[in-house]
């Protein structure tokens, strides 16, 4: 039946977990209240159980896996998050693991199994059914994070020379077929996919009407083993539905809907806005020390480059304990290149991602942000020298912080657009070094412009 | 028919836009080729043609829009990016545009219209035909970003009394229905949704089946005033394909399907990451003077920040005058912390938006970073305390470092997570201001703490 519908804005308390939902768990757990427990989790979607468990903390987590313990739904397994997920995995060992697979649709399994390291994926493997065993090691055959491994391998096809009535019989007769579907394939002799018609539609023609005559010849074979960044580009481009998956011979083999693809999507996204901010992956979950252990790994890369700015200062000691000004002055011409820098970092790697940023634009968009960068290093150099030129009483301090002002925002305009497209073009994901890269440029050319010109001019 | 298949990782010269035809279509714009650039041009997908147009730069991309100009296929307009887009619409004017609109399906057509201001909006639906008028109006009525903007207006429904051969009746004699849906909603008296029948079931059952026992009840209706990122949030949480859409009195109005959340999702993918790099909004095809505009007004905040953090060094002029060694080293706490908090930061600010940090483990993840900040910072407090050491062969100066370090990182690290979920809570997008007011944070903590426990053990 349909929920009570509210008016608003915000879905909170119409869908999804509630932190009223998650103190009433908390305290029933206090009070080891089973009954309580049960009449609150009962009724949750396995998405929101998930998110449940994820809400508590320590004990009040333990209690409540203890208490699923026996019922474990694998569906609410699948919506855990993966650092939460790998304990569990270690806890349930591979025999409860293979109960658990077995009661998922063959994707769902098939990423629990993926996870797994060589001899706990074995033992897996040998737990569940012979068809399914089959399934799976073909699938981990296919390259991880490719559409072999996205797609589902259950799918309706007629051949091309069938009409709406044959193919109408054979959907009733086949018990074999996915449960639900959107298009159903079409396919040549040679097993190659011509084209896919919509259930809607075969519901409304004739039974004479040749399949050919209605299907949408429009398909986009997708190669299994293609990257699934790639699949996901393909469906966002034209707007798939769903994507025919074809071997190397062109022979269909699954299919990819666009749902599958929401999650790809999302990782991706993810991947991107984690790595800008140096933080390897979504961490949230993750235990303090591993926690401690990965963010550590670059903040050490950040140090390295700290220290290289700090041995720029080093050469100009002298002057500094001269003109105490420029100590004062110096962090805001680094501070403000690496803000111009992260802007434009910050939309190349998002453009890249996107396949917007190419070979043929990269020029007219390097030029355009030399020119960015030039004009607010112009407006901020007038800016900061006027504040400098008060503060200090010196015009000469003025025009130093000015023109250094000037040229580090241009350099670092341009190192951020050319830092991620050249680690792009070496292979290398861009999202991930850039940002350490460019601080390293803004901050050592920032304070020795500032510096040097001060030795240039004022001494 | 199916395209060939190239066995590649990658889909480039597959599908999409490739470097080499963007070069041939130069190549012909530069001779006035309009036979050659007819035949690069027609056999491309309205989504790779847009590319085109935005590969291409200054006349290049004149010549092609005025080629294009008498026969713009209104999808390459619904593809291109806002800012390109908004530049044409002006040239085009209210009469080519109305046209243009009327070409489209309602959704895409409503998107065009939305981005119109109040008289160039009244100017196009005044010529537009009057049912599309009506329903655009209806649309438009809904908040913007709302479910109700977002939805197809065109569904399929019919009565819970119907049987299987009744709907297939009505699917065939009804012309008015949309060409091609996947689930059909099963409506109760007053109209509002019970449950969806998937038109694969409805072939695969007999004509006695009332619709009610096989459809699925599981539905999860959404308010037509729904904001957009909750829609996305339900589709991705509970993995929908479609979700019906009321009224306030709970009657279906509309359906969205998970391809309109696609765009949904890479919106406010978009704008996270943007607003985390100080970036309003995606600026590659943005104007130079526009550009620098938005960027400026960023960096203006970021100029106060860095003139706060000197006026803190400012205070301690005539310490760094005696010992110009905490000149050299002030930047490395400063920048540390400002690394260390950004992984916080990230890290929150993904997670507020997929609505994994809430109110019941807020304090729990804070006691985490906390010790994360804690134990990093003792960590690098001995490195660069001993890196400090070497350097000036002072045993203070390596523990003032060392001691700075260890506060400044803790501080960032709460900081990281209380700035996000402070303006989350007070109703402004916590991707948005976050990074100004950490930098502030951790560029004054960081100074104020080495300079002043260097004047605390030093003199």
């Amino acid at each position: 039946m349909a929920e009570p519908v509210a008016s608003s804005h915000d879905l909170t308390g119409l869908y999804g977990l509630t932190d009223d939902l998650v103190r009433a768990a908390h305290d029933a757990i206090k009070v080891r209240d089973r009954a309580g427990l049960r009449a609150l989790v009962a009724p949750l979607h396995a998405a929101d159980l998930a998110d449940l468990v994820q809400a508590l903390s320590g004990h009040d987590r333990e209690f409540l896996e203890d208490y699923l313990g026996g019922e474990w739904d694998p569906e609410v397994f699948v919506h855990l998050d993966e650092a939460v997920r790998d304990d569990l995995i270690e806890e349930l060992g591979p025999a409860a693991l293979a109960r658990m697979v077995t009661g998922l649709e063959s994707d769902d399994a098939l990423e629990l199994i993926e996870e797994l390291d060589g001899a706990d994926r074995q033992a897996l493997l040998d737990r569940v059914p012979d068809g399914d065993r089959a399934l799976y090691e073909a699938a981990l055959g296919y390259p991880e994070d490719s559409a072999g491994r996205l797609m589902r391998r259950e799918f309706a096809a007629v051949p091309a020379g069938w009409n709406v009535g044959q193919t109408i019989d054979y959907l009733r007769s086949d018990a074999q077929l996915p449960d639900a579907f959107y298009g159903l394939f079409v396919i040549g002799p040679d097993h190659h996919p011509l084209g896919v018609v919509m259930s809607s539609t075969l519901l409304r023609r004739q039974r004479i009407v040749p399949v050919v005559d209605i299907m949408d010849a429009a398909i986009k074979p997708i190669p299994a083993v293609t990257d699934q960044e790639e699949v996901a580009f393909l469906f966002r481009q034209y707007a798939l539905v769903e994507a025919p998956v074809v071997d190397e011979s062109g022979r269909l083999v699954g299919v990819i809907t666009v749902d599958d693809v929401v999650d790809v999507i999302d990782e991706e996204h993810e991947e991107d806005i984690l790595k800008l901010g140096g933080v390897q992956s979504d961490d949230l979950y993750e235990a303090v020390a591993e926690t401690t252990r990965l963010r550590g790994s670059w903040l050490l890369a950040n140090l390295a480059t700290a220290i290289m700015a700090s041995a720029v200062i080093g050469f100009f000691q002298a002057e500094i304990e001269k003109v105490v000004a420029l100590a004062v002055l110096m962090p805001i011409v680094a501070s403000m290149g690496g803000n111009a820098g992260t802007q434009t970092l910050t939309v190349a790697v998002r453009a890249l991602a996107m396949k917007e940023l190419t070979a043929s634009n990269a020029a007219r968009i390097l030029g355009k942000e030399a020119l960015v960068g030039g004009i607010n290093g112009m407006v901020f150099a007038v800016l900061v020298g006027l504040v400098a030129y008060v503060w200090f009483s010196s015009l000469e301090i003025g025009l130093v912080i000015g023109a250094a002002m000037i040229i580090n925002m241009i350099v670092a305009s341009l190192a951020g657009l050319l830092i991620p497209l050249g680690l792009d073009r070496a292979g290398v994901d861009p999202a991930l070094g850039s940002s350490v890269i460019l601080t390293t440029v803004t901050d050592v050319v920032g304070f020795f412009c500032f510096l040097g010109l001060a030795v240039l001019i004022l001494f």
